[in-house]
């Protein structure tokens, strides 16, 4: 299990969101309160999007010890700045700590992340591989749960309708795992972005799903804490979605309902309910 | 292309293969001489066999960096001495740099190690990936050829009969290959064990394959060279087999033929000439 | 702070005592008890003495991840056997993660490990190097203060009289750092050992050390639990002393007093009050 | 041994300069034509200044393996854009392959590289680290000589007068070198900055100093060459200074003399002769 972090607003420099805050997702590195382990020591990374691409593609930087002591993670944290990007923090499930199974992963100007676990990946990961687009098949590098689900996504058409494409992916694992007599299969939070809307998943098939938190509007923050310098900078519609929450801040933090799914976007957010479809 | 190293005979410490030879594997990470790469620092690895495993299968060590900075391997070297070891140092054809992806490999009892590239790899790896037993594809981890290349020799009877089983894969390469166009799919050499009998084979579809060595007996190289100590404390039976020289000691190195595959083992090696088979 | 263990008698697998135990050093690097932090995941060690030595000096295995996904240690662990061994896991409290920042430390035959840290190290470092024998000032590698009271311990003569020389160093620096304003300048559990004797030492300049604790003699333990093998195995004077008890074994470990070494030898353990002197 | 580069100019993806050019520095870590080892795979680092820091200090990303594979060294490349930055490659001369020993170094404002060695460093360490103000010394890290270059011109007044620190600098190294015996104690080229100004010194004991080049002013250069398109992106007094040319562009480079240091700055660039001082 893991916890992951993703943000969509004003741009500030990632320390601000990644290390400042009192619960930030450092400190849950090594202190998770909610996480199913307390130490999220294996492997994480970052990726953003910023007007410095060629092609609009994020950055993504990836690496295998933990986010708490890594320098290198400090030194972009305080030195770039982007109004979009997650941030993810591994606690492996038993698949090998490389960087290839870190996430975010990144599929052209596609990433997603994840917190979770197929259970009984080991017994399927076979015919999961088979149903993936041969032609996306040779670009999978690392071994998870999580970079297969992306490409199951992909091939199911996640660059067209993002929404449908997961619910048809998990679907898709749900029907596999059970025909492999495992009852639960699917246990996820997922985020992905396209660098423009940003899409969070909350769903397990046992109907008890790991924690997920959205941010309140900031003009709403605004209004209960006149004092803080921070939700002065920020556009109203800035928003966080976190594992778990950030600090204590009275007001801040909603929990994602079970089953649910949340879009940010420029046109107005949106939750709705999220319903697993035979793929 | 990588290069590596297989000994086999009286048990002596790693180091004095792996560091103390004029032109040694460590050497060779920096300056190989034969190699498609001058530099082979993209990951290393080193398996041994030895008296104190519970179950009779070797210790496998793998790293990511290069081998010529690596502190701990040269403790280990120090320290360990074996009777059977494989050491390999890798430059990279593309894959990611990562623990699962250096060699050797391991399964149950069984290494192996590559030099060498499945060409088109990208392009059929779905392919190949189809043809392994499915009861051995979960515990692929890594994303190279030459673990695809020992998972395709294992479904294809490796344990049973090592020769026969890398024909097949070497045929049912070349034809899946071929299928896609690719005129020359296989090129290799590759050691195996079991931990008492090793093979090594020379190969490539265009008849032009890595090089590949082996030493010569040492009462043959006693007599040759009555001053050198090194061949006093070793039995007559031990065995080097190198992608390239450790040396220029005269009548040391006997190049293996193309298309040949050797046997080191207690009753009298063996020079086979290797065909690939129709799987 | 940090969690060590050192293993003396007869020659176990290096897992035996790292990875079976209920509460194994490996567990204690994601969940320790009694440790000033929960995680210690800032690189690990193991030294171990062996038969296969060319002069008697230890192999030490240093990295700077985290000990539990770490499967190097694990492959050295199931495959080396040792009379006498260290193994430390470290918790920076500030410091680089960096291989040199990882204990055990070596010179010649001589192994140091240490938690704790020396307070206001940051001030007073430099006084301590100017200390130290300057024919030894090049080999620090470091930046630790665990190095740098190994240095000063060598320097006050650790090779002829180490409690002599702890009790010097340990008075050094108390002198030094309350020259600089730090009441209390240590604190400290030590491991040395030349490959033949073992101490260890509980000290802490304000008499609250870190928790150490020492195995009951193996002839105690086999008559309280008759039923368990691995007692069975192993000599009467086998002696393990670690950081925190590896498991609930009644009547298996005893704490060492505050301010006192003991010393695993051939000849008979000893337990002695341990007091700084004036350097 | 290393190679280097620095750039200042109009600002540029990293990229630009460090993959695109034929024998980029990337080529160079692999493939150096001019530096004592032909691979420099001990370590890199890369140090820029943007517009997204809130103290105006670079940012300073080093690793420890190889600049060809990293990935993460590429994604950064590829999305940070900046007017003035340091990339080194490393060839240890025998310190340890470790974060803190990566150039480039840093202190607030101020980052320095090297290339080079100070001869019989071992021997005079200790009384070199004993010239460092002490109220630096603490924040000395790792343990080469080329940071303790920087240290040590930090103490002479390297934050007043770059080229006189550095100046007095050489100059005691060379007298505290002679009085242990050794004849050519230094050999440097450097490159240091504060973030608007930068200096390169080439110089050695013996006359004898490592390659050192600058770039041709740009617009002579697109005079010479009015089909390249990458010289109409930037301004007539972008400059490069590198270890060895990043191509064949005839007229594009120019060798730095001997004993002589540059400045590239707003209000035009200089080169003067360098004399080692007196400290």
């Amino acid at each position: 299990m893991c916890r992951w972090l993703a943000y969509s607003g004003t741009p500030v420099l990632l320390e601000t969101i990644l290390y400042r805050p009192a619960h930030s997702l450092i400190d849950q590195s090594l202190h998770s309160k909610m996480g199913v382990e307390t130490t999220n020591g294996d492997g994480f990374g970052v990726g953003w999007y910023g007007p410095d691409s060629d092609d609009g593609s994020p950055a993504v930087v990836r690496e295998i010890g933990p986010a708490w002591s890594n320098r290198n993670l400090r030194e972009i944290a305080g030195h770039v700045r982007s109004p979009l990007f997650f941030a993810h923090i591994r606690a492996s499930t038993g698949t090998a700590v490389q960087q290839t199974n870190s996430h975010p992963f990144r599929h052209g100007r596609w990433m997603w992340m994840h917190n979770g676990a197929i259970a009984g990946f080991h017994r399927i990961r076979r015919d999961l591989a088979l149903a993936v687009d041969p032609r996306l098949f040779p670009d999978i590098e690392g071994s998870t749960d999580s970079e297969m689900m992306f490409f199951l996504a992909l091939t199911l058409g996640l660059e067209e309708d993002p929404p449908g494409a997961v619910a048809r992916m998990v679907g898709l694992v749900e029907r596999t795992g059970r025909a492999h007599g495992v009852e639960f299969p699917v246990q996820m939070t997922v985020a992905v972005t396209d660098g423009a809307r940003l899409w969070a998943f909350r769903y397990s098939s046992e109907g008890a799903s790991r924690s997920l938190f959205y941010s309140t509007r900031v003009d709403t923050l605004r209004a209960l804490h006149p004092d803080m310098g921070f939700l002065r900078g920020v556009s109203d519609e800035t928003r966080l979605i976190v594992s778990e929450p950030l600090g204590d801040l009275p007001g801040a933090w909603n929990e994602v309902p079970e089953s649910t799914y949340g879009v940010v976007q420029p046109d107005g957010d949106e939750m709705v309910p999220f319903v697993p479809q035979a793929a």
